[in-house]
């Protein structure tokens, strides 16, 4: 029934993060009335990258081939590998311009009371990658969350049994920071953590 | 080229309101990795609704039918015809219970800053509605929004003109409000829109 296609639309727009009854409504009036070129390009598009975006046969990120362009890229230091959460962070490493080894992305984290274990990470592909001989130094560059914190501590046991060293990024104050603004905990962290001048 | 359907996604998920580079990598990941199924839904639904859904032949707003389904209603007052902005604000009236009569939604508002003028909003059609015999009272429930208030006059000359009467919604302090925390625009028009007790 056509009557139903903005029901249709208003429930599928609220499975978007962020985005309750009152905003659904609102965008759908918004996409239908003021953006329909947008609109038709967003629902193709959604479409085009589930059908065509698989996860690389390295590193695990999206990409749309085998191996993503990243794996594919020679000038790279292959004895550091870089295990990040999630595509974002992977991102966000690179724009640091600080790391030119290859990564390993989870796609998620470990989270309990999620009901997120090792499984659900298919861990044992990581293994394989970090074992696969070239790969000298592992950095756990996980958020500094629970489920992050967690999740590092995992997979240093993991990889420690195995004889790979493994390093962790720093906590520590922000560039920029300003004591009085950071939070006792970042501060015990940055004194604990304090390195020779 | 599939390499490009991630850059491709989140071009259009940036034109979303509200959704900025950041948001729309967190959301592009959100949807591929953990919500494929909601993902594939609002795509479908985007695509489907954009094909189904039009304007209400009487009444403006978005509907599956040649008329929509508040239209076809008998059980409603015919004399009164409640012009709105929006088919979230036609809801919103709704919700309130107050109303017994017909809609028109606008789908936008005057708004010469933004270059839309009475051609852009289709005014004749509302016209001819407000025209058609039956209507004997026009109520203006547009936003007390500067654009809102521009367009409610617009309407309420066009409208006298023509020998309709022609009522604004009221303004004031809302229920449950408190003079206190009530700005002085707002109390100034609720002492000038005073009403005998």
């Amino acid at each position: 029934m056509p009557e139903d296609a903005l029901e249709r639309l208003k429930k599928a727009l609220k499975t978007l993060p962020g985005v309750g009854p009152k905003s659904a409504e609102r965008l759908c009036f918004h996409l239908l009335q003021n953006e329909r070129q947008s609109a038709e390009e967003l629902g193709k598009s959604l479409l085009f990258a589930l059908e065509n975006v698989r996860h690389c046969a390295r590193c695990n990120n999206f990409t749309g081939e085998e191996e993503c362009v990243l794996c594919k890229t020679q000038a790279r230091d292959p004895s550091k590998l870089c295990v990040v959460e999630t595509p974002v962070d992977l991102n966000r490493v690179e724009q640091s311009l600080a790391f030119d080894g290859f990564y390993y992305v989870l796609m998620g984290r470990l989270s309990p009371l999620d009901g997120v274990s090792s499984k659900d990470l298919n861990l044992s592909r990581l293994l394989a990658r970090v074992l696969d001989g070239a790969v000298k130094e592992v950095i756990l560059a996980m958020n500094f969350t629970n489920e992050g914190e967690l999740t590092a501590y995992y997979l240093q046991n993991l990889f420690k049994e195995k004889g790979i060293a493994v390093t962790r990024i720093a906590r520590g104050v922000p560039v920029g920071g300003e004591l009085e603004f950071v939070d006792p905990g970042t501060l015990a962290q940055a004194i604990r953590d304090r390195r020779l001048y």
